[in-house]
């Protein structure tokens, strides 16, 4: 057995030296093209925290973007952390349309949570349940597991909490048009990816089965994509490649049946994107076969149709054998039942203020998609900011008492900053000066309060909600465990802009969003790259981009190997087609 | 993009030179140790195929081990063959342990019969379908597909055969025993082996909820396996192994709760290996923990409890979590009634004549764990056999008349060849004398009836039936097919031994199996072999063989990469515990 005698010394050290094994397994991947890099990330073991005073008890509901990345940045020993969430991992969501054909394995997507809190400074436990109640008035939630577990046999229990961190996300949204809930698929979760997956299979293996018509055939190889957005386009173009580069191979017969439809309401798919993405988006859909249908709404789907309007009210009728459904989120019940327990029943989303904090509850957070943050407008605090720059309380402010106060303004409302950059200017002074040009005015040393509502006017048309995305999610996660660790050096020393309308200053700078670029990957190893800058890439070089990315942004070292050698098998042997 | 430029080369290279992209992976696998090989398997292009003369149709049922074998040999193109089985991939069966507990991953050990079929020079199709019956009357077969699909939205639909190939395997035995059905779970299909790796995980993040006492806490984690034969010995070490090595390190406060538990109706495990073999498991797994209960007869199961009966009649009944049953194989229903039909209605297994022919049937064929030879005996021909060889008609035999024939008889009666082996003798001849010395006949040159019965009068202890093994089915499917492919050939020219009942020769030699050995692991990176000629080999070393072994025996290039990085990646990053 001499040449094992080479891989038993290896395990050893594997063993012995951790790190180790991660560069042996990346300059192993790389030798195959592909750069994977990792953030440094040092872990502390659980032992020897010590527990002199009571830990404060965060309770955080979800394990998705913003929960992940929540826990893996949280590290003050002074926090005891319970996580609850119904699936016992986070997924990697940006690769779920990849798992619907195979090109990545479900498997490499997840990573455990318990693996993600192991690592930290932090005392962190978990429990597989789902939240069905918040109370924020006894300070406690509600949850229920999947089975009667307790002596009594009873699902539920309660939690309480100190702090409350919600990021149970979203929700599809069917808005409710018939026949949706039952008869289409969705691509929120794993298992989603995983049914589809084996319906496609499925479908083919029904479409070889004898006793059928053409026509019929026809139809359960009809596969219809509903939503021209990222997921959807991604996951029809998913679909058309596995179909023409390994089922064919396997289902000669079916080439000539197989269609692709992509139904979307508005005038063009990717609206989100540059226009010359989706055009090429459109081109590129339409040189390979998938019928994408624009301006065409939904209005009902039975278990073989699908009915959709088009904008100029003609209804008409498609069989279909599968459809996906893919056009936007909605909220989750928990989260609507808060909703109107705390007086914000007739909004979508949970509101927050910039820091993150449920608006009117104490010691709740929210973030990622089941949360929005309501920024402030400039014009509603007018008055105060004015009052409060006034130092002299003089009626009028002098140019120095104005760029005091202005860049704590930047701070509190990054509306301002995105005017600027909008309008190219470079400074608040821009904008001072030109609202004095248009009103005429000269070159005033000392402005009043018309005069700096003329020149804020119109900052808050830059107001924008942040897009329900992994990356805002995560990017909140980040920002509130940074607060959580810093909590106490902040009470004693805010760091954050002055109080426009109380006394000192925020305990911290408030939340800001820092949009790294999007992909939209269409198939054929054809990616489109919108980048910060509006610098946009189409074709293979943004695909090898896409790739390096995606491994780079894996939770573990464990998914980054995984993933990259789904796509090395992916590239050697095709996807597998076994009904599993 | 410079890095990529070599992958992509190296992407084209592949498909130019698939033979190319099999060499370059295993070289990279095989630097880790692993010797993998591969039979040189041609392939032939379905193209070309000529139809002049009909073809004779082959159905097929089942994708198994036997199914496939039979598929991946046969390569005669006047054949065209129609497979039918509910599930559309080949299941490597040998590695369905280790799906179990995630040391090997589902996808990696399925091949799609489509891929299987599709590489042979014989026109083949498939169709996702479960045979429910076989009239051999008519010659067809009626099947069901789990969809609706026709025009009418029927699931049924026949096929007619000329030649009917049965391999639909066994289905799990419960010996009827009440409540085994409704609460254990069975490992026979791939989706067995994934419903019991979440069942696991489940398990342990039921038991870290709140509200329970200790003792709901080891209940849910007390694991019982039911049947100590191979598959059950090989989950409880795998079970044992994921808890220990990767799961306790994830809930800590699980470790002095679990308890796995192996209940075995008689007096040892693993009763069909060397008794060497069989001591070393029952202490391994006593220092393992594992709670070895011998001689206990499971009598009943409810949802929280099992109860089994010691030799001595009593019986204890014991809380659990999970169950997993593996005593054994029954027969399917469409077997049952086929076996009804055709007057074997008592049997438990379709008997088959040395040809795989099932008896008193044209045309069907039945091999694996479906079916069962019936090894016709020496001493039910003895008549027919001495006229036979009596040539001259003469009432005795010379020693010529007796070699010619001995040579037949021990081609068409395997059970000669065993007796001989399991004696020490070397040939016919030493039976012969044995018996003239037993009678004390001084050694006469011609032998009467009487004396030819007393040799061989006890060769027939020696019929014993083939395990329901892979291996064996995987025999019969490669003979098959042989002899499918042979058939005109052998029709003119046989080249199987003289019929002792009739005129002439057998077609085809019969079927012989050639025990190539057994493995049992024992978990910890131990694995007992059992090879031919008794040789026993136990630990580190047999547990490397096992990998390059199975290794070597996956169906396809893809499985055997995956297989072998499944195994490296457990290696460097542990088994995952994401409940999907
Ligand atoms: C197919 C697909 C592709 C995507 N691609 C991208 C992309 O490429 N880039 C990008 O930036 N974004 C992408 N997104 C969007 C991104 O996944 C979401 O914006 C992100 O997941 C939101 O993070 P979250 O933490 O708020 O919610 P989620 O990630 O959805 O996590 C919610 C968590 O809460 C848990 N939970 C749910 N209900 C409860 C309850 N009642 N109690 C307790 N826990 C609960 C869930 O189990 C889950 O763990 C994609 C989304 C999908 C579906
Ligand atoms: C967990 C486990 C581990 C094992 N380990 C080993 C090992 O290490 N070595 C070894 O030699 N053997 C092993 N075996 C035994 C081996 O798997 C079987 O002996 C072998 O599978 C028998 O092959 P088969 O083709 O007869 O049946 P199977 O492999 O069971 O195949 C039967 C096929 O028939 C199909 N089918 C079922 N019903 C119908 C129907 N009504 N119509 C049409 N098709 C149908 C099934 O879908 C399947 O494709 C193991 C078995 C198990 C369960």
């Amino acid at each position: 057995m001499r040449p094992f005698a080479y891989f038993e010394r290896l395990s050893q050290a594997f063993h012995d030296y951790p790190s180790l094994s991660k560069i042996l397994v990346v300059s192993t991947i790389s030798g195959g093209g592909l750069i994977v890099y990792s953030e440094a990330n040092p872990s502390y073991s659980n032992n020897g925290v010590e527990t002199k005073t009571r830990k404060r008890k965060v309770v955080l509901l979800g394990t998705g973007w913003a929960g992940a990345s929540f826990l893996k940045t949280l590290n003050n020993s002074s926090y005891e952390v319970q996580v609850i969430s119904p699936r016992n991992y986070f997924a990697f969501t940006p690769l779920l349309p990849s798992v619907t054909c195979g090109t990545v394995e479900a498997r490499s997507v997840v990573e455990p949570i318990r693996n993600i809190a192991r690592k930290q400074n932090v005392e962190m436990s978990f429990l597989e349940a789902e939240c069905f109640k918040i109370d924020p008035g006894s300070k406690k939630v509600y949850c229920r597991s999947k089975q009667g577990v307790n002596s009594k046999g009873k699902k539920e229990f309660d939690v309480d909490y100190d702090y409350l961190v919600i990021a149970t996300g979203a929700q599809s949204n069917t808005f409710n048009i018939p026949g949706v809930e039952e008869n289409c698929h969705f691509l929120k979760e794993v298992e989603d990816a995983q049914r589809i997956r084996s319906t496609v299979i499925d479908s083919f293996e029904k479409a070889s089965l004898p006793g059928l018509n053409e026509q019929e055939r026809k139809r359960m190889l009809h596969f219809v994509v509903v939503g021209g957005g990222p997921t959807g386009v991604e996951f029809a173009s998913e679909l058309h490649d596995f179909v023409n580069e390994d089922l064919v191979k396997l289902y000669p017969k079916a080439k000539n049946l197989v269609q692709i439809t992509l139904l979307e309401a508005a005038d063009h798919i990717l609206t989100m994107f540059d226009k010359r993405i989706t055009e090429f988006a459109e081109e590129k859909f339409t040189r390979d076969g998938i019928d994408v249908k624009l301006g065409s709404m939904v209005v009902k789907v039975n278990d073989k149709e699908i009915s959709a309007k088009t904008k100029a009210g003609e209804v008409s009728t498609i069989p279909y054998g599968m459809i996906v459904w893919s056009t936007g989120i909605g909220t989750r019940p928990v989260i609507k039942d808060f909703m109107k327990q705390i007086g914000q029943g007739n909004r979508r989303a949970l509101a927050t203020d910039e820091w993150l904090r449920v608006e009117g509850c104490d010691n709740i957070y929210a973030l990622g998609d089941c949360a929005t943050i309501n920024q402030r407008k400039v014009m509603e605090d007018i008055a105060a900011i004015f009052k409060k720059a006034d130092k002299e309380n003089s009626g009028t402010l002098t140019m120095k008492e104005f760029h005091e106060v202005m860049s704590d303004i930047c701070d509190r409302y990054p509306q301002v900053e995105l005017y600027l950059k909008s309008k190219g200017m470079h400074g608040i002074t821009d904008l001072l000066k030109q609202a004095q040009a248009e009103n005429g005015s000269n070159k005033s040393v000392e402005l009043d309060i018309e005069e700096l509502k003329s020149a804020l006017c119109q900052v808050d048309s830059q107001v924008k909600l942040l897009p329900a995305t992994g990356q805002v999610a995560a990017q909140q996660g980040t920002y509130l465990a940074k607060c959580f660790d810093r909590m106490e050096v902040c009470e004693k020393n805010p760091e954050g802009p002055i109080r426009i309308r109380g006394e000192g200053r925020h305990r911290f700078r408030p939340f800001r969003y820092r949009h790294l670029g999007q992909f939209a990957p269409l198939g054929g190893e054809q990616t489109a790259a919108q980048l910060p800058g509006d610098w946009v890439s189409i074709g293979h070089s943004s695909q090898w981009l896409w790739y390096s990315v995606y491994a780079s942004k894996q939770v573990s070292w464990r998914t980054r190997v995984l993933v990259v050698s789904d796509w090395m098998r992916r590239f050697i042997f095709g996807r597998d087609s076994s009904r599993i």
